[in-house]
């Protein structure tokens, strides 16, 4: 009986699927406010209680204007001043990036703040978030944000990375602090883990909460974007590579900058503890991907390894690391809920098999997953924010 | 006889005029080159050495696109397969904000960087100077900006400022610097002085040249947007305001915040020389006019001036300020040569007569004219090069 009920109800969804859609709309909650990722002064975007967006631009003379964000594109409907206007569905909690397309023109939302991401500076929206209280800007101690420029001999060319030093700093000028070097996602550069993953805050407002939340140290920001190594031939443009991916030795160009040139510049400019035990690596993503191949590589180097989406290290990458077992002092690994739930489980293997797996070898051995979050910057501020604690404490 | 040549020949063109513009067309010269202000990757725009910008979009189904450079628009053509491009007239060297328009909205090109300036984050083209070695990025030794967050009481709320600190700051941390106090214009904030300004690459150059060329000091660059003051009556939207302009008491809040709350939070968190001859305040523009009202009501707190593009000091208000006289080293005023040539001369009279009456009087004071620049960053980048020399040496 209630199988045969719900033969019948799958065959009237199936067949009135079209018309329902057009008929019976989704009440949407107008309790909608302007994004904190707004430039200043401006009403649109904005966002309501169920993480929907509505997008605003005047473009009188347009045909069709449309909000591009997470892979979907919403129609805006045009009023009679020019003005076009839409929603789309309820996004994740958290940053996500987005854009406009007038009349088959992708371009950034002129009310928007710009962060780069996804291979360009654009659009940035914030969807507040149960928990937005760990990365809030409030009336604490701050460290800075440093931007630094140098000469890397690697590269023969000038870079720029970005580096946090905690509050507190620039007052006692003899004290001296361990190292976490934070590389971000493919597509991404050293702006993105100050700018839309909140690092600074974050960490202000751990150390905020008392040294039992996390010890302050400092945090280098640098730019992970890596080049098709030159021995490894390259796919043609719109082939998929045949080889395995990433190509070998896909990471060794920015291994090579951060062990020759980033860290010895750190050590030299900062006030740091400038040895393997006070040194630790994180990254998202791709990031996480080349944490974990330079740390499995250089456990003399690291201490402490981060990864965020981004993989996994298992017992084989254990055995064949001499020396990790002895000396890496913590492995954190993370994911958000959604990507285990995508199987998007990235490099080495599944993540919670590898973690318990390093766990029984007696490897201090972290797995954490942020609740409704998938491949996006609220799964990583988490991810920072669980993991700084477990930092330098041993 | 030559009087009639030249009567027949204004008739031709007279009477000819809409023809000629259409069929004989300046020829634009075809070395267009990427513009270093470009996102990463990207080929357009370009700019060519008679410095027109050459905007490039797709735009598939547009009926119009725009290039909005200078307050002039130049329309762009669509090629068959649905892209956009169109050349400007050639702009003065240096720094400009522009935009494009599609189908009437007004949006930023999502090829380029952005800076905030015209009251928006927007785009930003930079045409090559022929002096544009002063700004450029070198193997030198570098300073280093900051990101800089604290609470002020007077506005009880957090703010931010960026906080440039010389080459060698971070190494000997016994060496304490004056301090230049250096604000933006309207319509830009914080981030004009670091971004479009380039600050921190003058002051580096300027360093590695030598002491000769520059003193190394800390450069405070804070949000000077100023609110309508409560007590006067704000014209109604759309209107001239019927009274002075600036209203009377419009740089009074940034006096306090800076007075009461930057200059002190700078003192306790960097390691300045706390007084009065080693603190200059400088600005551009709007900046340029806090400038002058805040040092002139300040002898006490500021020996060094700079107003660039913001009017000048004149005798009567040297009178009118008790102590300035005796206690200010050095007023510098500078403007661009086609703002002198639009006689867009600011505030406190004609900039040129007013300097000669100071010297006159026994002040310090020099005067500079940016060649062939208007109201826009490259005379800035170029006044604050000139102005830097002058500082903290007497």
């Amino acid at each position: 009986m209630r199988q045969t009920l719900l033969f019948i109800l799958l065959i009237v969804v199936s067949v009135s699927g079209t018309c329902l859609a057009q008929s019976v709309q989704i009440p949407v909650v107008e309790d909608f406010k302007p994004a904190s990722t707004n430039q200043p002064g401006r009403q649109y975007p904005q966002v309501n209680s169920e993480g929907r967006v509505r997008a605003s631009i005047s473009a009188p003379e347009a045909q069709r204007v449309q909000l591009d964000i997470s892979a979907v594109k919403y129609d805006l409907v045009k009023d009679t001043s020019g003005v076009w206007t839409g929603d789309s569905d309820p996004q994740d909690e958290g940053f996500h990036y987005y854009q406009l397309w007038i009349d088959g023109a992708a371009v950034p939302d002129p009310a928007s703040l710009y962060f780069y991401g996804a291979s360009r500076w654009g659009s940035g929206i914030e969807i507040p978030a149960k928990d937005q209280d760990f990365y809030a800007l409030k009336n604490v101690p701050h460290g800075q944000i440093r931007e630094h420029l140098y000469f890397s001999k690697s590269n023969n060319s000038m870079r720029r990375c970005f580096v946090y030093t905690p509050p507190g700093y620039n007052k006692d000028t003899t004290k001296r602090y361990p190292v976490l070097y934070l590389q971000h996602g493919g597509g991404e550069d050293e702006t993105g883990w100050s700018n839309q993953g909140r690092t600074n805050l974050i960490m202000d407002n751990l150390i905020a909460e008392g040294k039992a939340k996390a010890k302050p140290f400092i945090i280098v920001m640098d730019n992970g974007t890596w080049r098709w190594p030159e021995n490894v031939p390259r796919p043609r443009r719109g082939e998929r590579p045949s080889g395995p991916w990433p190509p070998a030795g896909w990471a060794d160009g920015f291994k090579k900058t951060l062990l020759e040139d980033i860290i010895p510049m750190i050590d030299a400019n900062y006030r740091t503890l400038a040895d393997q035990p006070h040194r630790a690596m994180a990254g998202l993503s791709m990031g996480g991907m080349q944490t974990r191949v330079i740390t499995l590589a250089n456990p003399d180097v690291f201490s402490h390894v981060g990864i965020f989406s981004g993989g996994s290290i298992s017992m084989d990458d254990v055995d064949n690391s001499p020396g990790f077992k002895e000396k890496v002092k913590l492995v954190f690994v993370s994911y958000g809920s959604r990507e285990l739930e995508n199987r998007r489980m990235g490099f080495g293997g599944d993540p919670k098999a590898n973690t318990e797996a390093l766990k029984e070898a007696s490897i201090n051995t972290h797995f954490y997953v942020s609740p409704n979050t998938a491949h996006e910057w609220q799964s990583w501020r988490r991810s920072l924010h669980e993991f700084a604690p477990f930092l330098f404490k041993d």
